[in-house]
């Protein structure tokens, strides 16, 4: 027989205090989640490219692992058909499809069970800086994705998103200082009260700062569009070798921080390089398709796409790539099939993801595999 | 490493030979499924005082068994403060909040995966004498559920609700004819079809018919507020002695039918008695409550409540009963407690639950506990 479990706000109490943290990406899961894109100011053409894109990831991820897939009431038959029968389509009333972002954070302590972290949402920005207004069913999102799995949630006490963060799983947060040390977040916090945050919430206890994003991200500068930890001690870089290019002056200054830093073992970071793809550029047929009421998402013909082959996600077994169609791709899965050689490189097109804004990482959230479970 | 698992509409399968069964409700349970009340045309004064009751329910199950409580999206912050935190609380759109009726009949095979069974549902009798319409989300919640719980869900040939089936868990099926064999759901349907189906879908082999539910029940006669299955080869039924009562006559027609029975597996059945609540009836002030934009959901002060005690739950180690504050509730009370000796008897004020014409069997689903798990 089971006792009653269900989510328990912890008032006071840290994850790092419960001893829960976040696990590394590589680390097994129970499954992902996503939610669906609907909004037609985000995704063209009433979202419907976006749609099947959508399904096509989570119907390649659920050959690896279990899916669930969040869905509005209205979306949600259309959902169904569209996706494969393993995939679990839950109800969820969000404003828009970023489930890294939006999605809980989840933990696990040494007994195997599961945690999540509420960060507290506000668009990537808020009023003076965010994408959208409301936001609040997509702030609830973390709350209902832990009471579905009866998750002990932590709601914590700053602003910010899953794709502004990255861990080793052994102690060691990777960020940008764009992103979470930005007024348009926490304002009323500095840099140390941060560093506190993120290390009682994550479980960790170190974290290493990056500068920009790469150029052009609407998040405001998101690490997971920029750099992750593919093993301990090793990060992978979008590197970019032309001096005509913003990226630039940010891979180097990125590069010179992953060298300079320790993680939190006191290893020195291995740093390896993967090339940012060839320079895309939205056109004006793809512009045409949005719905243009809201000025912060009107993306115009021309602009260039925050593309990154960084912005990929481990599963169990697999590695979850973007590609763009673009000569550059045939080099990010051979760097990805050096780095992971147990795992197999699933290269998925995802030109339409990326004209939202985000690409894979961005549009799912692991829920980690409770050890002994 | 989990499987891809989720839901899988079984095409041609029936459960019975798919070998899943619904198990008894006194079986052991893994929890309860409630959804939370809101229309104003069914729940009077906005629905406030039906949710107090509800949270009330809710509460008290869970302290016996994890509960989840399906809640739409306008009304999720509203029901997360008044439950219990082991309450999961989960988002989903429906049309009321009588999930006995709408939701998954849960069934179970012999290696104790879970499946559910999703009835056909056309808001109790369609457009003819159906009390509301649409009803489309309440057809797709069951679907829903099963979706939530990765079950293996199988979509029955036939329109009913569960409100209006009862098993012994070994074979034999209760029901009534006034709502199984009506042109308002199966017009199609012979007794001997509906006798295949309900059998294939419960994973059963005999049906016993009672004739009419109780008078004044909207549902059309449910066997769940007239009669049900206490152990094997025994059966409660509400019972009245006044001769004045139309349920003097019910009732001693149902006892009837029952005596000459056999069930299953071939036993005679044992009928005990349990009285039927002193006669109550909707008040002006609760009348006054209501919305009054649907005609077939208008009940107008002095309408007779179909109150019944037999409407209770069995969860894990307890029964969850109605009490009305009537003299009646101390003889059910001592009736139940000596049926159930092993489980704790609590009698739950539930006129609020009334008032929207069912009780607590008829609000609450349970979901078995898989064997060996």
């Amino acid at each position: 027989m089971t006792a009653a479990t269900g989510t328990i706000v912890a008032a006071g109490i840290t994850p790092r205090a419960a001893g829960f943290r976040m696990p590394a990406e590589w680390e097994p899961h129970a499954g992902c989640w996503m939610a669906w894109p609907e909004r037609p100011d985000t995704w063209r053409l009433g979202a419907k490219p976006a749609q099947a894109a959508f399904a096509r990831l989570a119907n390649a991820i659920a050959r690896y692992e279990p899916v669930t897939m969040l869905v509005s009431a209205s979306q949600w038959g259309n959902a169904v058909r569209h996706l494969d029968p393993a995939v679990r389509v839950v109800e969820m009333t969000t404003n828009d499809a970023w489930l890294r972002d939006t999605g809980t954070t989840f933990l696990i302590d040494e007994q195997g069970c599961l945690g999540g972290v509420d960060w507290q949402f506000n668009g990537w920005g808020g009023l003076s800086d965010g994408l959208y207004f409301p936001w609040d069913a997509d702030d609830a999102v973390a709350a209902k994705m832990c009471d579905l799995e009866r998750a002990r949630r932590f709601r914590a006490p700053l602003v910010t998103e899953g794709g502004a963060i990255h861990v080793d799983g052994q102690g060691t947060i990777l960020t940008t200082e764009a992103c979470l040390i930005n007024r348009n977040r926490n304002p009323d916090m500095t840099r140390a009260d941060v560093e506190t945050a993120l290390c009682d919430y994550l479980g960790a206890e170190h974290v290493i700062w990056l500068a920009d994003g790469v150029p052009d991200d609407i998040t405001g500068g998101h690490v997971d569009n920029l750099a992750c930890f593919v093993a301990p001690g090793v990060v992978l870089l979008a590197w970019c070798d032309d001096p005509a290019d913003p990226h630039y002056a940010v891979s180097r200054e990125a590069e010179a921080r992953l060298l300079a830093a320790r993680d939190a073992a006191g290893r020195h970071l291995r740093v390896e390089r993967i090339p940012m793809p060839t320079p895309m550029f939205l056109t004006e047929e793809e512009a045409s398709g949005l719905d243009r009421t809201n000025p912060r998402l009107s993306s115009s013909a021309g602009d260039r796409l925050a593309a990154s082959y960084v912005n990929f996600l481990i599963v169990n077994d697999a590695v979850i790539a973007p590609a763009f169609g673009v000569p550059t791709d045939c080099v990010a899965e051979a760097i990805l099939t050096r780095l992971f050689p147990a795992h197999a490189i699933v290269m998925l097109p995802s030109r339409e993801i990326l004209l939202g804004g985000g690409n894979i990482h961005c549009v799912t959230q692991q829920q980690p595999w409770p050890r002994g479970a």
